[in-house]
């Protein structure tokens, strides 16, 4: 499978393309200043950019983006734009866009974070976005055309993290990375649609 | 109370405002073109000037806002923005610039829908925007001070809707009105904090 990945070379990211890669698979990763073709998901323009590059495929992983993480006594709905225009409005545009150039019977899989469902303290904004792409994937997956699916990964604390994000997060089990890792694996070379794939405990 | 109820027109807002009316409360309706006070809920500006103009409040209720409802095909973030900017950064920003105007005790009470979890065909913008507004309550709730609280009211397709928009949702079970309106009494008279009240079977 000739998979494409957004985010390869973030935490998440270069463990799920050292997987993908160990099970023979060809992998492209996309980053905005790393990877073998750029992308900046916040802009529709560079998206479009990107899948002329890739060409077609036959999966598209998404492991970028982030979201304002901070007080909510100061939180404004400006500091929330970056995320909303990344890990949101960015994710649905790789799908919107990318559906053109994914081959029949190819998916697409999103992150979101266990943060829709159990938000930490001054995660609010993370919390909504999350929440919003699981949903966007529960409507998107009944519109898949060609035995096209779309998941979402939505993951815990993992381990890989702890020693940066640890301390945001105060009685969050950790997640294996192995574990997070097949998340990615059953959404891609599984038959699940329209999944949101919770790998947090 | 003094319940500020934005959408206060609308086929939910004006069975919410009569009930809040009989109970012997006192509801101030807000809408972008009726209503006692104007408001443009995609203008923070015109969030601010709706508070000025009413001054602290009890509750704050909002029943205004929707999003794109069409063939997933031709959806671009640029339809979804409208809904975006109303039905949801709307919504968040009459808590984020309502809590200095909402008295201790006192509640939010917005409003998602069943879509969240249960997208109709051409629905998921509006999925999409009722997965985030579901989440938000879940962080905001936990970061409300001085006793106030937040929730969602989430309605399946009401009674007073059939006639305009059953066709979009053939197999959805009719919610009776006055279930729908105990919802947001419940979110507003009772303790609940942080719930998503989800209004349909």
């Amino acid at each position: 499978m000739k998979i494409l990945l957004v985010g390869g070379q973030g935490t998440i990211g270069r463990k799920v393309a050292a997987a993908f890669t160990a099970r023979g698979h060809e992998v492209i990763t996309a980053g905005r200043n790393s990877g073998i073709v750029q992308v900046d998901i916040t802009s529709p323009d560079s998206i479009e950019n990107m899948y002329r590059q890739t060409g077609n495929i036959d999966a598209c992983i998404c492991t970028a983006g982030t979201g304002y993480y901070g007080p909510f006594e100061e939180m404004t709905t400006q500091l929330m734009m970056p995320g909303i225009e990344g890990k949101l409005l960015g994710q649905v545009n790789l799908v919107l866009m990318g559906k053109n150039y994914l081959n029949s019977g190819g998916s697409f899989t999103l992150t979101s974070g266990i943060a829709a469902q159990h938000p930490a303290r001054n995660g609010t904004c993370v919390a909504m976005i999350n929440g919003a792409v699981n949903s966007f994937v529960l409507g998107a997956a009944q519109e898949m055309k060609q035995e096209r699916r779309i998941n979402a990964v939505s993951p815990g604390l993992v381990e890989d993290s702890n020693e940066r994000y640890g301390a945001f997060f105060p009685g969050y089990n950790l997640v294996p990375m192995n574990k997070l890792v097949n998340a990615y694996i059953l959404s891609v070379a599984g038959a699940v649609n329209g999944k949101i794939l919770k790998v947090y405990s």
